[in-house]
């Protein structure tokens, strides 16, 4: 299949190297001077929409790429021909006006807005990139991927590899397994390899095999997720009938979506599609801040494109002396080493950003409240109201600014921690049942003290 | 708020009786002779499209009810105003044509789709139902709501009780509680009771405590949870460019999914609107099939709205006799008194239909194909392909059909079942994780022999 290499392409995120690649080349970092890679456009060559009204165009379903909430986009994301894009009706999300916990929170109706990404098909936000990452699988033309993750990638991965008639390997470690995350994967179809050895180990062979056998490697790093990541903001604009909101809140563990975030910010902005970009706030679990502590206390920065590397190294080193593992029921979050570290600060850049670190105890109440507010969702995706209700009491948010926050996960993705909530009463929010004998006046007496 | 009581209102299914009444009464069964009820139409009085075809200039993002894969159809269920009608975004489902299952089962390719409704936003298909039944709940003016369910139904009442501002509760017995299942119902906000008693216990407070205390009762007899379901019908047909399928199938529990289509499609052909119906397979888990001995052993039949009660309470009080529990890994359809036999059998006379049984190996076994092939589903769902494969082979589904399975739940409703599956080797899909040492030549010989 011929690819766009017309006006799409890869890019390295340093300015002082800014070397390109071809589209269709398998990287995973700058060959020439090791740092990230972009997927970028020439933007004056492609058939971009003189408005975002005009993508309303694309509410048919007829058209598999238009049903979907990623490749409605397709001409802001356009790296491959249409034949190479895989779908599988991702992006069907919801964004929630949710006045009944705006209330709670002090925020003034009809400004508290949460872009549900459980309704993805493999249950998380994950689908995104990776209905992007498979279909640039199919341009480079390969057959089997592979990952180390346990939990939503490795889901998302297996359905997309079973949609797309692609292998693919999980690799685990042989330490604490939570099988009921690897559920997914497993019904989808994914190999499981589980090497004796942790999770690093897990990360540097799945690297070396991918090289040595020609696999398709979906980590982090591939530019190619950020790009289908994009599209939740463009579906928060949509449902806002195109106004930009004034802040956009994410939990940050690895830092993929806050990067890709502001990378379609500044994308949208550059092609005069919106006039202003929203502000951009990142929630860390206290357990696992890194960006936190660099951002906040160490003061590292963007800096056009050159951050304080010695910095961040050095806190690495830090880490790795101490034996640290960051720690939070937020699973999904539980990362010291964000591998998209730069490119957020890059977001942050663009977006006026905040960081901010939220304890486990107020994340499990705000999810409680999600849930008896909202559609729920998974523990990570809590932080960002527990986050937004600091960013309040600080003034930082304002109770009349439009908010989006993007809830990133399923509530069935981990029923136990909700379970354990309520019927341990372990919160504000818990909602124990009530045991009655069985007695009609007992029970309407019950009813009546509910 | 008025309600839209001048061309629609409950009827009794009973053609000798046929006695109506108000859309804004609540009426479990028919005040008159006792039998259920149906939502009617004066369909002369209705605005009702021409054709099927005019529903697609609701395909727009703008308008809640428009965006709702429910409520775009509200011509065919027009009960009550517009601003009675409640949405969170439900039946955004995807019909998925699956050449790849196909062929597994020796299909031809474009022949078999599957409907899946785990992308509803409480992970079931009883969302159609719910924001139908949430909707009349808001014309009679209930303030609280009320079921006997620990599964899916409990889930979704609790969604649509917390967004509608009512409260709900949900009574559980004290035997083996599923805490799994009510991590939902918890997380959204229900109050559980849990009764010194068993599920019968619980059903018959349940209907007491609602009539004493005005409390809106969300149970299976309720026709305006049917007439949501009908939606799940019409969305087939939108997505199959509104072409009638040869063949619905769809697992047999309480067999409201089945009653729905049945009216739904003789609705359709009332209005002139499709011209034919499909035929219709529900399939029971052996465990739990009382619907197959009944129509295939027993010859029950609708037989113009006068089925042979005798033979039906005969049949049940046998099962009261020998104390009989149905038993099936199929949880959802685990029920051997349907509620919904009689409509199902007036179903069943509208689409030529046809039932059988499955053994619960055959259900895991289909449901880790699904997974393999499709998006997943609950253990329930996967009885539709377990049918389908003995319908085939039988001689009485031809393999150029145009068969759609309707896939009723969200694969993370009971992964527990997915793990055990794979992890412990126990069907003919079963995919477990491989051990193997922390070397890469290891690692790689591993890979090659997946």
């Amino acid at each position: 299949m011929a690819n766009n290499s017309d006006y799409a392409f890869q890019k390295c995120i340093n300015p002082e190297c800014a070397a390109t690649f071809d589209v269709a080349e398998i990287l995973v970092k700058c060959p020439t001077c090791g740092d990230m890679l972009d997927v970028a456009y020439d933007w004056d060559k492609m058939d971009v929409p003189g408005s975002l009204k005009d993508f309303e165009k694309r509410w048919t379903r007829t058209n598999p790429l238009d049903f979907s909430g990623v490749w409605r986009f397709r001409d802001l994301l356009n790296f491959c021909p249409d034949d190479c894009k895989v779908t599988v009706g991702e992006g069907q999300t919801i964004l929630q006006r949710n006045d009944a916990l705006a209330k709670d929170l002090g925020i003034d109706a009809g400004c508290l807005h949460l872009e549900y990404e459980g309704l993805n098909p493999s249950g998380s936000f994950k689908d995104n990139g990776m209905t992007a990452a498979f279909s640039h699988a199919r341009l480079v033309g390969a057959t089997a991927s592979a990952c180390a993750s346990t939990g939503n990638t490795s889901a998302s991965m297996a359905l997309y590899a079973h949609s797309t008639g692609m292998s693919c390997t999980v690799f685990i470690g042989s330490g604490r397994i939570a099988y009921g995350k690897l559920s997914q994967a497993m019904d989808y179809g994914a190999h499981t390899l589980q090497i004796a050895g942790d999770f690093d180990d897990c990360m540097r062979q799945v690297q070396a095999v991918c090289a040595q056998l020609g696999i398709y490697l979906v980590n982090s790093l591939n530019p190619f997720r950020l790009e289908g990541q994009k599209t939740i903001m463009f579906r928060i604009l949509e449902q806002l009938g195109w106004q930009v909101p004034d802040w956009i809140i994410v939990p940050g563990g690895n830092l993929g979506n806050s990067s890709s975030f502001g990378k379609a910010f500044a994308e949208l902005k550059q092609l005069g599609l919106i006039d202003r970009v929203p502000r951009l706030a990142i929630i860390n679990a206290e357990g696992a801040n890194t960006l936190t502590h660099l951002y906040n206390d160490r003061n590292l920065r963007w800096n056009d494109g050159r951050p304080d590397a010695d910095l961040v190294q050095e806190f690495y080193d830090d880490l790795t002396a101490r034996k640290y593992s960051p720690r939070t029921v937020a699973s999904a979050i539980e990362i010291s080493r964000p591998v998209n570290l730069t490119k957020c600060l890059r977001a942050l850049d663009i977006c006026d950003g905040v960081v901010i670190s939220v304890p486990d105890e107020e994340i499990i109440d705000a999810k409680a409240q999600i849930g008896l507010r909202g559609l729920g969702c998974e523990p990570a995706s809590a932080a960002t109201i527990a986050g937004l209700k600091h960013l309040l009491a600080d003034g930082v948010v304002d109770p009349s600014a439009k908010i989006a926050c993007v809830l990133t996960g399923h509530p069935l993705k981990d029923p136990n921690l909700t379970v354990n909530y309520h019927k341990d009463n372990k919160g504000k929010f818990s909602n124990p049942p009530v045991e009655v004998p069985n007695d009609l006046n007992a029970i309407i007496k019950a009813m009546k003290q509910a």
